[in-house]
């Protein structure tokens, strides 16, 4: 038993797994009196730095599909921190913007996010954070067209 | 807008999540044949090495939550990959073991596993891909309980 579970926390998919798992917790534990997840707080972070784009522009760069990026738009925007309008150019579309309160709601809890990343990442000395996001950035980067809801942002320079 | 995506490109969480979903997307394309997903193999993996087992218990090594490993346990059950016996002490419990057909399909597709994560790392190389492992698996190691389903499974030496 000691020896297939060591076989499983070695395997890097369980622990990729894992350490999402864990920064999911530590993000809500920090977000509790705000009721705000980690993908509603990327959605917000994307439509307030591009006001205008629609589900599957959003979807893309969120790394979600087009059904769950509509379904936390729709309850972001039931409290009041998105508001979405219809394309003018083709009415099926919606375009989303950030509100005030979705702006201020960023802006006052931005520490928070910081705060969740340096408890995830404590473990390890400076040196060994950098070192380690670097190779993760790089995984992802370059694995980045095998996923499933591939990101169509621009690649990071 | 570029900015903006640099800023969530950057962020462990965001990364951590990213990484996970590509590794399920790869696993899922490896496995594609035989509809087996990565929490699927990992509950085989488990109950293939601790005969008897419990929910909870399984629960708890594989990492995901009591209700989610009843279903998984059951769709493996229907498929006769593994069984499912009350526990003779109390009734109210099942206990699962591995079939024949499921010892034989881990067995069989190992090979398919370690192909998933050869893909997953190959973006490093190989000095790269061990520091890279060995500072996930402290991260993971270091902050299990802080998770919403720790792992109970002894820490690896």
């Amino acid at each position: 038993m000691a020896d297939k579970n060591l076989t499983l926390w070695r395997r890097p998919g369980f622990l990729a797994r894992r350490l999402h798992q864990i920064n999911v917790a530590l993000f809500l534990e920090e977000f509790q009196d705000l009721r705000i997840t980690p993908v509603q707080w990327g959605v917000m972070t994307v439509v307030a730095g591009a006001p205008g784009l629609g589900h599957t522009e959003i979807a893309a760069q969120v790394g979600i599909d087009r059904v769950n990026a509509a379904d936390v738009l729709e309850r972001l925007e039931e409290r009041g921190l998105i508001e979405q309008k219809r394309n003018a150019a083709d009415r099926r579309q919606k375009c989303a913007y950030i509100t005030g309160a979705g702006a201020q709601l960023l802006k006052e809890n931005e520490h928070r996010v910081r705060r969740t990343h340096a408890r995830l990442l404590k473990p390890l000395d400076k040196d060994e954070q950098k070192i380690f996001l670097a190779l993760l950035l790089r995984l992802v980067e370059e694995n980045n067209d095998l996923s499933r809801a591939p990101l169509k942002a621009d690649t990071p320079a």
